[in-house]
């Protein structure tokens, strides 16, 4: 961080980024996007996918839930830190923007007020915000799959002809079928990206994006009641009771900062806040990368890929289509994969012994860039390993969150950082077949730009341009959702006319930092025609093991 | 360990089992069995599989060497330790009996001395033993199996139809080319069961078993100079040179104890030396398992199952079928699983986080014993994961050492004591394989009696009876192979007529001490054949990725 500008003329905005574990607020400067300032909160009550606080009560394989006053208190906590650490007059803010992760959904009464804080429904899991890792609504996701292939539903192609379990309609339908008394009395089915603009203005305004990628508003529409009803009879008007409302644009003001948010960040009230935000889709414009090709790859615990383009076509597997869904006048396209850095971590939790621990102690480096050292120098190939990156299902291009994990290689000699590596490699793998699969229906990629927490592994990053083939440009933030959220900020408040001119004058872009090592991606080349050939073998059907396991285990435990 | 009987009559012999890491050394009691004390010495030299200890020299992938010298080493501390321990008087002691890993190489001169023991050598790897599991003449194997199929080799189908490279001539064929000179110096290519018999008694005798299992001796014959000569113009006269020796009968006398190995036992010279033998076919006696039917699996660091039977018939991938090759008068069969107890040592030390250890120390249990612990109640399916048991190949029924281990169905909430029990299970149903294989052979296993290390854990045990369906039946003793070296060795100094009196009187079985859980092996028929699509698919050609991958590990390591 720079110490504060003095100059009397400059302004500022705050963006504020929801992550999967934290929230974290950072002052920017409007005139060129220096970034002044940043607090960070841990949720308290981080993500319950194993016991819900509240009561002790262990959850079911596949859910994972968060506590709405957690988003709230990321406010009272971080803006004051960031506005302190900016030393900055807080009057010279003009306006606050917000991304979130998504789907994230909170059930709510009229007055925005979560189901989970009415005491009678503290000890109940569906009171609570379903995240966007909630996995245990692949029956419903399944059945509209089905349903809407079968009606020929118009808006299927527009998400790779897949609806995600992890999506609004598909955890709506869950909350109906597993607790229709909740169900009846939720008057809203919030996207946390919209929840928390609503506590900041004291307005509920869907934001496009969400409600275009996760909320299937397509051409103007939500899904029909017909079709709802043919999921569930009582499904029939959840579009138009819970979903349905008025519609804000991205980079428009949702409204005013109100008395109380004023109060708990020290911002001006009345200031403008932006239309909610993913936390993706803002890093687009963080990046300079909204141009037609240009694909911005989020990497933190999972991987996030959006990408404008000026032709709409229906890519196999994409997660959706959105007109304007990062910036208007575009088309955008998002693809995933639900588990990256997440599976890295997993890795160093539950697999990997002492002595490495101790080792990376010792020289006061993490475990990741230890085990990293470890096995960067081994040639390409030289672990004999193959894995699959699955480990918390497939997003994109095979949309199934019932598939797993795969090792394959393993001998009495493997060691932990070759897994780790394999690891590694295999989320690059699965870049690449989402970025083939983008190439081969006609939207081309013709950049890779990565943002994200998983920037700081140099090795990892070199793999990817080598498992690629293409350049590797970073973002040249830390804060990259943040600094687009204060991007968007900065146009809802007036200070430029769109996104495309704010992107350019705040925004910044380290370009090719990584090129491609031509022999190691020779030899990738290889081991790309086996991970592609497990993909297809357990992952389009031709051995669903993954999901016959995954079965058993719910038998088992249940 | 029973105090020493004091009674003047009664006399004793000696059984020496040479394991995988250690020797050990039992006192018998000639009447009934007992075993009144007992001596281990671990081998100084271990197992050399990345580095060769004289040179410090990296081995490459595959390779496992020991020394020689080790295996008399464990003469020297074993057998006073352990007639220390017994407290019986020496001169009591009528006979030693000795068991070996096999197929274990030792090439020698002609007086018996290891080529490793010549100065000049010290340095080239090929001068040292070659251990059951040294898998680097997997080339070598391969053209074997090749010719001798296009040739329509007469023994092939003795051995399932495949040779194994850990086998005699697989091993001597590595040896010619890729080190002739030492293939040249050396005047015999010894077993090391016949090694050890050698420094015992001055004396060189094969012994019938590994002749038959390891050797290729079939019908009084070993393969033809015809053959080899297609093999390799050099290794024409491999048999008839380098192999071909007299065979001594199991339980016959090899010869007597020698002045000098007296000296070093403690032990009267001039006393009978039973023939060599291996390690699992010694065992059969020790669990009184001899009559046809029986299988008994020796489960340690690898399983051997071995089982006679009064028919002979071509079991796919069996390891061998040898006329009197466990008992005399009936055919002994013999396969076996390349990893059991390896691979989940290899797990608990490669894959095992701290936290684990902590607590098993804390609790002052092995780390085996505490990742059963943790996973042993959760039910059938519990954990979703599914393993593949080649971590060190697979020797029945698929006979390839270039296959790997896998493993699928991992998400972010597997925890490493799911993983481990999936390990031990992976096992199991390898076992099952191989049984059902036996079985549609028309060879039927009707009884499954355990040996070895791994009956401690009762859990494992109680798995593989609800996988195979079967009673499983204990050797009731710690020291399996030792004490059916005891029995031979009682059959060679003239105390019993034949190997079946000796076992009865001797012998001992704890029979059905686990049945099988109904509900538990009905959800493991559902696992198995989820195994057995895998197996089939990696290791029957559908997808050779596991030979890929360690093909390209090869290339990129060399």
């Amino acid at each position: 961080m720079s110490t504060a500008d003095t100059n009397d003329d400059e302004r500022y905005v705050v963006g504020i980024d929801y992550g999967t574990l934290s929230g974290r607020a950072v002052v920017v400067r409007v005139s060129d996007g220096a970034e002044l300032g940043s607090g960070v909160l841990e949720y308290p009550h981080a993500v319950m996918d194993r016991t819900l606080v509240a009561s002790g009560a262990a959850l079911p394989p596949e859910w994972a839930l968060q506590v709405p006053s957690d988003y709230v208190d990321v406010l009272k906590h971080t803006v004051p830190a960031a506005l302190a650490e900016a030393g900055i007059d807080p009057s010279k803010v003009i306006g606050v923007g917000t991304d979130f992760t998504a789907c994230t959904m909170v059930p709510t009464l009229a007055d925005g007020t979560p189901l989970n804080e009415l005491p009678e429904y503290a000890d109940r899991p569906h009171a609570y915000v379903k995240l966007w890792k909630h996995h245990a609504a692949q029956p419903q996701a399944d059945r509209i799959n089905r349903v809407a292939e079968e009606r020929g539903e118009a808006w299927l192609p527009r998400y790779g002809g897949l609806i995600s379990s992890e999506w609004e309609f598909a955890k709506g339908l869950q909350l109906l079928e597993e607790d229709p008394e909740l169900y009846n009395r939720m008057d809203h089915w919030v996207e946390a990206a919209d929840w928390i603009v609503w506590q900041l203005t004291g307005e509920y305004v869907r934001n496009a994006c969400t409600a275009g990628y996760k909320g299937i508003w397509q051409d103007g529409e939500y899904p029909s009641s017909d079709f709802l009803a043919a999921l569930n009879p009582d499904f029939a008007d959840f579009a138009s009771s819970k979903v349905e409302h008025r519609i804000g644009q991205l980079g428009d003001a949702a409204g005013r900062l109100s008395a109380e948010a004023a109060a708990w960040t020290g911002l001006p009230e009345g200031i403008a806040v932006a239309v909610g935000n993913v936390d993706a889709h803002v890093t687009a414009p963080a990046a300079r990368a909204v141009k037609p090709g240009q694909m911005v790859a989020i990497m933190g615990t999972s991987t996030c890929h959006v990408m404008n383009s000026d032709i709409l076509k229906e890519v196999p597997g994409m997660c959706g289509v959105v007109d304007g869904g990062i910036v208007s006048g575009l088309y955008g396209y998002e693809a995933g994969q639900s588990g990256v850095g997440d599976i890295f971590a997993w890795y160093v939790e539950n697999q990997v012994p002492a002595h490495y621990r101790e080792a990376a102690d010792a020289r006061g480096i993490s475990i990741h860039q230890y085990l990293t050292e470890l096995s960067e120098h081994q040639p390409v190939g030289g672990h004999g390993l193959l894995a699959l990156d699955w480990n918390n299902g497939n997003r994109s291009v095979l949309v199934d969150t019932e598939l797993s994990g795969l090792l394959v290689g393993q001998t009495l000699a493997t060691r932990a950082e070759e897994i780790y590596r394999a690891l590694l490699e295999s989320t690059a793998f699965g870049t690449r077949k989402i970025i083939e699969t983008f190439n081969a229906s006609g939207v081309e990629v013709t950049e890779f730009i990565v943002a994200g927490g998983l920037i700081k592994n140099a090795f990892l990053m070199q793999t990817y341009s080598d498992i690629l083939r293409l350049p590797i440009s970073i973002l040249a933030s830390t804060q990259g959702p943040a600094l687009g959220s204060a991007i968007h900020a900065a146009v809802a408040a007036g200070a430029y006319p769109d996104v495309l001119a704010a992107s350019d004058a705040m925004g910044r872009l380290d370009e090719a930092v990584y090129v491609p090592n031509e022999a190691n991606a020779d030899a990738y080349d290889a081991l790309y025609a086996d991970y592609s050939e497990l993909h297809d073998y357990f992952g389009r059907g031709a051995n669903d093991v993954m999901k016959r396991l995954k079965t058993a285990r719910k038998k088992a435990l249940a």
